[in-house]
């Protein structure tokens, strides 16, 4: 790719920009955008260009499709060793308990996690970073959580903050220390809790390593008295929060986001109307995670159309992880929430852009618009729907992260 | 990537070798491939390295994984226009009516094929051609089917015999005029059979277009007796056979196919244990298409354990096509037919290599073995199962097409 000057002022021009301000995807049919110092300053039909970006470089998109750069809302792309040998064991039929005896599950990615170095974990992140990236992504959300100690949830955010140095995309941190009870704790969820995850906070803030505080409530991991008290521990250090909630039973999870003014919920699947009208009332985003619900097989799919009559903003992402979703493609989360989730390709569409970017908190990115990041992606398409119908295709022609192709 | 001469001998060393010759991979540790005039002339563990080839130019591969480069045995590339608008009506609510009133359905790639030219078709046709390349694939089939008129199905396949011309890829061609029955000739099925299908593909034989013959044997296109008419046609060619079978129901097909020595019978969802019984005595390959199982989101599995009793051979394929399976991505394919079909991740290997050159009756390649073709590619993993693990990835770290990188 070329690369541009981010500082300069440049127009894209002869685009069909789907702004996703607006309805019908925002579509601007023959559209330019106004660049300058990374923000976008000017978008509309290119023939009401203003005229004191007449005589500014312009670059022609040959009527291609611009759209925001997709965002991943819910990833937890930094993590030690492997997984495929353990889905490998389980399709020749292992039983679940071969496989912990082989070290399977979890608790195999937290002894990698612990084991390799802070530079062993940044090379392990960055292909999956990469990948997204290729598909045009200029913001991701990582998570910690599988450290479980002290040091290792600290390193593993580290890392994560490392990401966005050595590569052009923004880092969106997630303290995740709630997300397993670890091995050798055994059944004792409170005492991690009280003893490990909530100390381990307040050193990462300390740190400025925490940008949103999340949790895994579910019967296999916490309930929703022990994440009130992470969320608590949140609240007094000023950040915001959001929940695994409701993936394999409902649990309360989701009210109690709800309740929290949480950025979001996510996974949802067992979601209800009045966990709807929760989230609504809220302003909390639910993300869908179809890669979890494929690679999982599961049947109970979220409630979507109780979304749409509430009015809950629905994001999507990848949730890359190594055990349920080790999934690196946006483009086809978003097939993914059409097909298996019958979302439209609009809502899709919404779900990487600018309700993903709602769901971290972010006001300057996520729609094509006077004032935002210009964090935008060039499609060798011409109909947005193409970007959702396609499996296992990348017709991404060139990405903007703050104006810089 | 580097452009190695093709004819020159050359050693790849270095490289954890999954020949897919023999049981557990076929792994070879710290192997060599020994590669002469596009050939492989010598592979095993590179301590044995024959003398004679101790002074030829050596590539160290750095301990990656080595396998047969991917071959695509069912693929739909050629056609014209784009479903994406008929897949976002259809999440939008619209009904089948009213997309078929809205010029949807197989009638609108019909209707966008035939009015496509030579030129356009293939313009179109190469991105999901390179998408498949750019994984390393070597060897894609390719049908004709969507013109269901004399001239275009020789158009589509003259198109797809440019593929091979334009791109580093073998290209075997299928006519499939037995694909539906054409808009114009109501439901006339015998008629178009005998009075358009089999004259088109004499015609097409009589001009070296057609390397296999494929009908599509299903309530909604054809029955056991207008493919047998087919498949005489076909014998009297001294052509090879294969079906689109028990895709949706259970039609006989399968059993047809087997009665006549097919190389592949494919979809086969609603395949039987009889059925199974009569691919393995006949030797044709069930060729699995989770794509489209997927896409239909279809609940019927095809038996595979049946497959594995009765010792079918079973291959993995996109089904590229812009209806049921709008897929280009072998690696995802291997994926689904792992998560959604139950395979090993072996069983899904062998599905994309030495089964899929089966099904397309080629006996030179599949395997990393002296005397085929040195069509390798070479991957950024070590573990075989990672190919098939990873949703939306591609390790792919070189690729050899006859020798040539
Ligand atoms: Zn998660
Ligand atoms: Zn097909």
């Amino acid at each position: 790719m070329m690369t541009d000057s981010p500082l300069e002022p440049a127009v894209l021009g002869n685009a069909r920009i789907a702004t996703l301000a607006g309805a019908a995807y925002g579509l601007i049919e023959a559209g330019a955008v106004c660049v300058e110092a990374g923000q976008i300053r000017w978008v509309g039909p290119e023939v009401d260009l203003p005229e004191d970006w007449a005589g500014v470089p312009r670059t022609d998109l040959g009527g291609r499709l611009m759209t925001p750069a997709p965002i991943d809302c819910h990833t937890h792309v930094v993590f030690g060793g492997s997984r495929a040998r353990e889905f490998e064991l389980r399709l020749e039929g292992a039983s679940y308990e071969e496989i912990a005896r082989a070290g399977g599950g979890i608790v195999s990615t937290v002894g990698a996690t612990r084991a390799a170095g802070e530079i062993d974990l940044l090379q392990a992140a960055l292909p999956r970073v990469d990948a997204l990236i290729a598909e045009g992504a200029t913001t991701i959300e990582v998570k910690s959580g599988y450290g479980l100690d002290h040091e290792t949830e600290l390193s593993m955010l580290r890392v994560a903050r490392r990401i966005g140095q050595e590569r052009p995309v923004r880092v969106v941190t997630t303290f995740l220390g709630a997300h397993a009870v670890p091995p050798e704790d055994g059944a004792d969820a409170d005492r991690y809790i009280d003893e490990v995850c909530i100390p381990a906070l307040r050193a990462a803030h300390e740190e400025g390593l925490v940008d949103a505080v999340d949790g895994f409530c579910e019967g296999i991991a916490f309930d929703t008295a022990q994440i009130a008290r992470v969320f608590d521990a949140a609240r007094e250090l000023g950040l915001p929060v959001k929940l695994h909630a409701e993936q394999l039973s409902q649990m309360g999870g989701t009210k109690l986001a709800a309740s929290r003014g949480a950025l979001s919920a996510d996974h949802v699947e067992y979601a209800d109307a009045e966990d709807a009208a929760a989230l609504a009332a809220a302003g909390t985003v639910a993300v869908l995670l179809p890669g979890a619900f494929y690679t999982l097989r599961e049947t109970q799919v979220p409630p979507v159309q109780a979304f749409r009559d509430a009015g809950v903003p629905m994001a999507l992402a990848t949730d890359c992880n190594p055990g349920s979703s080790p999934l690196t493609s946006l483009l086809l989360t978003l097939n993914m929430g059409c097909t298996l989730f019958r979302m439209t390709p609009e809502e899709a569409l919404r779900g990487i852009t600018v309700n993903a970017a709602r769901a971290l908190g972010l006001k300057d990115a996520g729609v094509v618009a006077e004032g935002r990041r210009a964090d935008l992606a060039v499609w060798d398409v011409t109909e947005p729907a193409e970007l959702a119908y396609r499996i296992g295709f990348n017709p991404l022609y060139r990405r903007y992260f703050a104006g810089a192709a």
